[in-house]
């Protein structure tokens, strides 16, 4: 018995076929289509190559970047602002053939990373994906909480600086604006623009509007001082908001996702060492969170699609 | 069928007798001892009479107003600075031969509210106890949140304004620090040290160090411009990290209890108003989130401790 899963990100769709040991037995990738119509013939597309390498699926995951409704229905996707309201789970079930179950893509990545990944074996489990903004899984007594509309999981804006960043979403102070890949970019830029920064702005190709926390993870690898103070900076602010879903969830551990935390020991040793000075309320009665890094990669969201899709399948 | 429940303010400890229906069929309140035998003590004691009273409980819930570790054990009340590490759960099942669930005073109050108050209905429900801090307790898909050491819940310390007002806790900015009841009291203080507030100093006796909550929420509702003022303040900071929770949670209603809000609509309008003008994500896009106050009153804890006292019972 296989079972497919799909991932939606900013930039591309992967799509991948999972066998019953839970092994990725075919991977297909494609670009990310920004509009209604295409995206959803884009999904069906990536799904049917994989139908025909690895025929025999029961089931469809789907990871979508946004505000998925229990129904499948993606409401809102704030990097795809072509797209709302867009019924991908039925549209999907009924073009392929196959019950379909789409989620947001944070939470199908904490389920893949519970189920085969670095979340294993914890019942209460919050991962945190750092990317472009900050996604969020829970998983609380080996149970997904997707939340009454489905819309659970979505950390990245809760306040943390009262008046302070103003956000895309309306308020100020969300702790994405300060502990996402696009804050460490911002950080990296705000160093430039007071002068410093010189081996940032040189990788950047000397336009200092073109760093990136790309820039900033790579010249910290090589030793610049600099940019691993800027890194220093930005594991204390994810560690505040850490702290704060330590206290909401009381998880036995905290998996770190997404492609800042695929830079290595430069981010995780920083973000490791602000969590050991985070002070927790009564740190000495109790026991000590585990956080540690993701492992499944970029294929967590289409694993973990794929791993609920089944799920949901009698039998 | 009758259970026991007990909640230990940090003033009083109330039991109470439930029947199979959840009616209270007895009622016991005695002052809370601040000592660890003697809070044993007061518990075994109020418990017995309840027994005298209506003979053939199953079982004891007891509520906590502390970290409550999974096997009943107090780890630490940061308003008992005397009592650490206290087997209530243990000891009170030996002394008293009955099966006995100990757990967070605010866990229980929502579970309570859950069962037979102002959650019943809602499978996702957040409930937020407005003391002297902020205590919460938090049900998903129709289970009691209690984290891997039971600790969950812990909103109050949830940092809202990074390097704002210093937290007993430690950190700076937690939201008890702005959205409790103690921290209205604060607010007016702040207004009667800036040479406003009369009618509060009248309240407080002409002292005013002696301006409480209860001070403020009263001129309130005599029609006191200054304190209804300082209640849009407090509800906007409410809100605020009420929103924070709701992205974290996506719960269908958030019931609202606590001593404040048994000052009732003086207190709750404002609220109400400012959840209202908070921006969520993509409001458009989700149905509005029910905000009421709670219904158990100040018998929440006991009840709910009681309930979940019956619920680990056979049969």
């Amino acid at each position: 018995m296989t079972t497919l899963g799909l991932d939606v990100g900013g930039t591309k769709v992967l799509g991948v076929v999972l066998d019953d040991d839970g092994a990725v037995v075919a991977e297909h990738k494609e670009p990310t289509r920004r509009d209604a119509a295409g995206l959803i013939a884009r999904l069906e597309a990536v799904a049917t190559s994989l139908q025909n390498e690895a025929p025999g699926a029961v089931a469809l995951g789907v990871g979508l970047p946004g505000l998925v409704d229990r129904a499948g229905t993606l409401r809102f996707a704030p990097n795809l602002p072509g797209i709302v309201e867009l019924p991908v789970g039925p549209t999907l079930t009924e073009a392929l053939g196959l019950p379909v179950r789409a989620d947001n893509d944070a939470t199908c990545a904490a389920w893949g990373e519970h189920q085969l990944g670095a979340a294993a074996g914890a019942d209460t489990a919050l991962l945190v994906t750092l990317g472009t903004g900050i996604g969020g899984g829970i998983v609380v007594d080996g149970r997904l909480v997707r939340g009454a509309n489905g819309f659970a999981g979505e950390i990245g804006h809760m306040v943390v600086d009262d008046g302070g960043i103003p956000c895309p979403c309306g308020r100020s102070g969300c702790w994405e604006r300060y502990a996402s890949g696009s804050a460490l970019g911002q950080q990296g830029r705000t160093l430039v623009a007071g002068g410093g920064g010189r081996r940032l702005l040189e990788l950047a190709g000397g336009d200092p509007a073109a760093v990136t926390g790309e820039h900033v993870t790579a010249a910290a690898v090589e030793g610049d001082a600099e940019a691993l103070a800027v890194l220093d900076g930005f594991a204390d602010w994810f560690a505040l908001g850490l702290a704060n879903l330590i206290h909401v969830f009381d998880p036995s551990r905290c998996v770190i996702g997404g492609g800042l935390v695929a830079a290595g020991p430069v981010v995780f040793d920083p973000i490791r060492t602000a969590l050991s000075e985070v002070r927790l309320i009564a740190p000495e009665h109790r026991p000590p969170v585990e956080v540690v890094p993701a492992t499944l990669g970029a294929r967590a969201g289409a694993i973990g699609a794929a791993l609920l899709a089944r799920q949901a399948q009698p039998g």
